[in-house]
């Protein structure tokens, strides 16, 4: 079975290679009559884009979205929408040398073993150019979460030091406000659950918590407990450590989701590494590469957690 | 949509209450020929049961799997297989003075709020009596890995200290010896996404950790990438930040998981919260509880990864 | 991946075999507040029954319902309904003979082809014993639509001529009046798809057809297209060859649903087949056996319409 | 829950509508190392074309198909297969003055219910032309096949006759030749259940039969049962009224598929509706229509029972 569709009620397939012809999604789900334009896309297209700073790889990716289906007069008809971004500007050349060898820390070996064939051109599935798709399919999640005065936010919240020929990583914070209370299902479709493993399923991501996260180990049940109180004439909790989200279910108090972020595995430093017919090697990897992709998660990490509360939102009957 | 089924070509469906009058589970999917019995699967529940530890609480939990379908002169039959374990000794008196009030770190308030009702005995369906009817299915699991010599073994890192009539936390660790290569699909269904969200989806987890896991976002490229070497005619990996999967799919390395537990939330201690109707109210939970819930969540989790694994197994063609 | 679950948002999954020790259905995904008691679901059990007519078997089918679990003070609570009918009367001697041969117009050769193993004790899974789990299902689907005003109702159009020693097909409508409009999703998950998939699900059951059915092969189109006009105040069409579903979608018309039942295979005359080593042989089928099976397959057709129409209800959001 | 997915294990997703900018379809879960080119593809939307004869219409599909990942050198990589059509020749002027009215037998009315709004041109998503993406998806689907040596191939068995101005139905069967016996899960997801519904998902069909059909209603069971006997040196049925399936499972005879399809919904003839404000009105389809579309379902149908097939063959674990 494979593994290209996320969501259940707004579901999401994408596709689409590094150094291929273009990268898509398909969002099947949204619901009708929502204004929907090219330019609501782009804007969070822009943000998922390398920047100027140092941190960023100098490879210029000027993603242009296309929307190709599911939209009549400036509104979603309830049709899927299908959305491209064309491949340009892709130095193959870059990367014929690692053809036959695997990067460490790259996917190269695991794709190489599970399939007998890798498109070796820039990581190519695996790349994180597939993510194009994902912040494609997140804005029009967000859009709808807007409707809901809902909003996603995430921030580095730091990163390791940046020293020439190495990358470093980095740790993120997603915030989500105005949550819809009642989101999650019992049992194995927890809303912690789901944006588990919507975060994990991110390239370069190692780990995920939720409110107080992995702290709760450490805590007393009167501590880690968060009391209940009145507040505005509304029932609120005192604290947060639950971060919004109680026996899978929201609250409607802040969903609060923290990730750390791997450094790239692309480094210009040499690494020890073996062939494919298992003869060592070293290797340099060259070519333009980000040196911390932290800052570049925080949009895709927001597309993520938008497309899970939308997907949520829209199973409740 | 609901959300008690998990695992797509190893699909486990699970049912019942706390207070109810049994919980079950149904395997869907375990291939035809295997030889089960009652035993295999009673050895796993015996290990969930609380123990005489000062950390488990003092309710006995007399549970006995049995199994009513699927299963034909000893071996299964590629048609489901149902498991029930009866409840007794169930004190519902002990409860019903929760009955309009919201207990704080419960899933109380989050269950009021999406259905309007709740079965508020001993937590009903989300009680960690629930875990009876994952770790029978994850007992079927093992039983299946075990043919590949893959064994998934967790144990409890460390625990917070016990305070008469409080609770405390703890930090647990899975470790999966000898997973079958490739498991794991691109993108969204990574190995790691669906363990990922098979932990969290487990009451009380607020985290989840794969490999080097948080300890990433410090380090540097050099550090964090697995250099490939030949070992007894393999390739394998120096160092293992990675935990076993690369690109989402696992390479054979060891699969490392580690886990953040909550401290229970039924504590002795008085706690503040509102009633039903929001006036403010005192409330000390009393019954027999359990003061720390790590060490019981290790089989629970253990089992939740068996299925993950066995069901990525049976997803390949 | 395995086919014991039906639907999305109204889920049913069931398990048991003909002569195991019980039979049962999981209903995940009915909605909160429910009035529900074992009778109303008993009351569906009874017309599956065989009754004392010539068509049916003379077994004893003491079927009783259990619930489990989702209900709490009378009403359902959004978790899981688990239902078991325990087996009772089942004489297993009758089937030993046929361990080793293929009985004509049965599932013995299919299954042993796929699993290598069969419970070969009345068809095991197979048999339509299993139909009492759908039944189950289907009498809850069916509470959930009468609050609609929706009714789902059956009937044996025609039947075959009953000789002795043999068995004889029919033919089965069923109609659904006041099926909610809008019921259906475009392309893959038609309204029309999703019945004839559950017709087609139940054993014996040849072919579907809805509205004008077949004859639309001879129809012109100034025939087969249904002419709108205003009736009290509502669109309606003039004809129904559309049998109340368009472009896959529900249109508040009748929906009308007709398909063949097959003479049951199990027959007291001379049959020729082969055994498992695939000798030659010529078997007489003992027992006691249904002449005709139409008449019980109805109140089945009628749960699996139900669970159909209710999951699409569940379905939008 | 949207309806724009079928399969499991090979599974296809489609968007596009009649007018839009293009038609698309992914295939996810293709084998990696199957030798793909556009031409394969291409050679069956040939098939689907409108031709010359008297029962097309006249509007050319000029249709193309580019291929935009998920191969690699040649062949497939295991990754997602964006396939897209661009359309060309589509004059929207025909279908404006239909805005504001329900065409008799199409799916207007149905979507205007269910959405509050529609893309009227050319029917939208609801057009004959999303089998485009059917085909493309059908072709990859037969390809895999052709690897077991089994063959799918349809023809249109009689149509009504042609009179100016109006439309006629047609009847189809579709025969599958060497299909992998074993296919098919038992209970819902039986094969012959799955291509009902794959067949009853194409637009006009309004029925479906497999093996000896809807005439079982009206035979004994000794004329139904299918005896087994040897030849050379497996075993065989005499006859074939099972249709190649048992239980749901296929046994290795022919697999046989008969459908009815309805007289085009667009014909020149002057229809009796109503507006979409209530208001009687009579109205002439204009434009370029086929006069019959029995011989244009015949690929469609073939495409949907290939993917069928593969995703049971890649279900199979």
């Amino acid at each position: 079975m494979p593994g290209n569709t996320f969501g259940h009620s707004f579901k999401v397939t994408t596709w689409g290679e590094s150094h291929g012809k273009a990268l898509g999604a398909i969002v099947d789900g949204c619901p009708a009559g929502l204004k929907l334009d090219e330019k609501d896309i782009q804007i969070e297209l822009e943000r998922r884009k390398p920047n100027n700073s140092r941190m960023s790889t100098k490879r210029k990716e000027s993603d242009k979205v296309e929307i190709l289906s599911g939209i009549f007069e400036g509104k979603t008809t309830g049709m899927p929408i299908s959305m491209i971004v064309h491949n340009k500007n892709a130095r193959s050349r870059d990367y014929s040398n690692i053809k036959d060898v695997y990067r460490p820390g790259h996917a190269d070996f695991a794709y190489q073993q599970k399939y007998g064939i890798r498109d070796y051109r820039g990581g190519g599935r695996s790349s994180g150019r597939e993510t194009v798709s994902r912040v494609m399919a997140g804005a029009i999640a967000k859009i709808i979460l807007a409707k809901h005065k809902c909003k996603v936010k995430g921030s580095v919240v730091n990163t390791g030091e940046l020293v020439s020929g190495d990358s470093c990583g980095g740790l993120c914070e997603i915030v989500i406000k105005n949550a819809p209370k009642g989101l999650g299902e019992p049992v194995f479709d927890k809303l912690d659950a789901d944006i588990a493993k919507a975060i994990m399923s991110i390239g370069s991501v190692k780990g995920v918590e939720i409110g107080a996260g992995f702290s709760v180990s450490e805590m007393r049940g009167s501590e880690s407990n968060d009391e209940y109180e009145m507040r505005r004439g509304r029932i609120r909790t005192k604290t947060n450590n639950a971060g919004g989200i109680l026996g899978g279910i929201s609250t409607g108090e802040d969903i609060i989701v923290r990730f750390p972020v791997k450094p790239p595995a692309s480094i210009g430093k040499k690494q020890k590494t073996v062939t494919l017919r298992g003869r060592s090697k070293s290797i340099q990897i060259k070519g333009r590469h980000d040196a911390c992709i932290a800052p570049r998660v925080v949009p895709v990490a927001e597309s993520m957690i938008a497309i899970v509360l939308v997907d949520h939102l829209l199973r409740q009957s």
